[in-house]
């Protein structure tokens, strides 16, 4: 039995997220289930982390378990025989029997895409979220500075109880114009549920002037869920790196 | 009534070409509904030409008479709000009387994108035509010099007899890499049906080592299709531009 660590692509639009569920179209089931007919047993892909409903994905890391003569290459060329063409494995390499996808991750970089052209774009449409006007980027900035650094992020996930701890450290928001487009980086160790899109939805807020940057420390230390602003939509948020050691 | 010139954008995947055909779904159906029911009567929308079924653009040319109290931007919004969201009308604006899209056209820039990377990529699956092997440029370069300039491409399109003339002029053919990509850039005054995905099938055979540059001049001389290359798929294709005086 050797570890392999997988690097991964999808277009989430179509699936149910990256976690395996019974009934449903998930990322993890896919390729579980390819790597399962191609080593005669069960397998299982342990991911760097979830992705939820809708988002996409540049490189997930994942890390398997399996006995089979093939080179790591030609496990790569198996999986995207028989993936479907909106999930790609971009890269199959013989790791360490100790490394795990989840554990060892020391860090998660996503990349959050809006619109707010005149005209939409075609091409691109299903990778970004269209807004109807422009938010002001000097807001968001100063906004961004607050929720940067460790802080208790309860108010920005979803089922906090769920969680033995809600406390994360958010390295760098970094948020940029191309052309039409808004592009909000985010690098933290790690993200609670819907965080990303939590954290963006609220600065969003900040940008149309509805909430104050200062008010988003008020978010962060408030006993409410209430007091960050709305979920920023699946499709404009993909995972675009995982970091390890 | 005015006359206005449209810009249009379309991925073309999921339609049977530009040109409205009852029963199907149309670009030029969707855009001429819209303006039918804008306009309280029947629009007839010009295109400067067709594109085949499942053929994309970023800049399909079109005018239509219309009598509207709408200022030309506000046509523009009507349209992309009721249109699907892989229709987008990057630009309306007045034109003369005189302007007819098709008849006006002075030129045409296409598009061919393939792919020869060992990883299919995710996002833009739908715009490209993969490869299994890496085509050899300069070869494919060598075919499109004599591919450029004025012939008779009888050879080189669908349906020939119904034309009155099947000389065309071809000012150039780009052969670029990028990466993984491989971009042809065609130019030309008009093109024949299917004759620009014909034209890259004959380079991708030359490419392949499975013609030799100098037998596309007897492809173009012979008195049988057959003599050219296969017919590109169409979800490579894309019509960028058109140019008027």
């Amino acid at each position: 039995m050797k570890n392999y660590k997988l690097i991964i692509e999808y277009d989430g639009s179509r699936y149910y997220g990256w976690q395996r569920q019974p009934g449903h179209n998930t990322i993890q089931g896919k390729v579980e289930n390819i790597l399962s007919i191609l080593c005669g047993k069960e397998i299982e892909v342990i991911g760097a982390g979830r992705t939820d409903a809708g988002v996409h994905a540049r490189g997930m890391a994942a890390n398997a378990f399996m006995d089979t003569p093939l080179s790591a290459e030609e496990i790569r060329d198996y999986l995207n025989r028989y993936l479907p063409d909106d999930i790609a494995v971009r890269e199959v390499r013989e790791a360490s029997p100790r490394f795990h996808a989840r554990y060892n991750a020391i860090g998660k970089t996503y990349r959050y895409t809006c619109f707010d052209g005149p005209v939409k774009s075609v091409f691109d449409r299903k990778y970004y979220t269209p807004l109807c006007e422009a938010p002001d980027l000097e807001r968001m900035r100063r906004a961004a500075r607050i929720l940067e650094g460790e802080h208790d992020f309860r108010n920005f996930c979803v089922n906090p109880r769920m969680k033995k701890s809600t406390v994360r450290r958010v390295d760098r928001i970094d948020i940029e114009r191309e052309g039409d487009y808004l592009l909000f980086t985010v690098h933290g160790t790690g993200f609670l549920q819907n965080m990303v899109r939590i954290m963006v939805g609220t600065l969003l807020e900040v940008g149309f002037g509805r909430m104050e940057p200062e008010q988003v420390r008020e978010a962060l230390e408030a006993r409410e869920r209430q007091k960050a602003g709305p979920t920023a939509p699946a499709q404009g948020l993909c995972l675009l790196s995982v970091d390890y050691d």
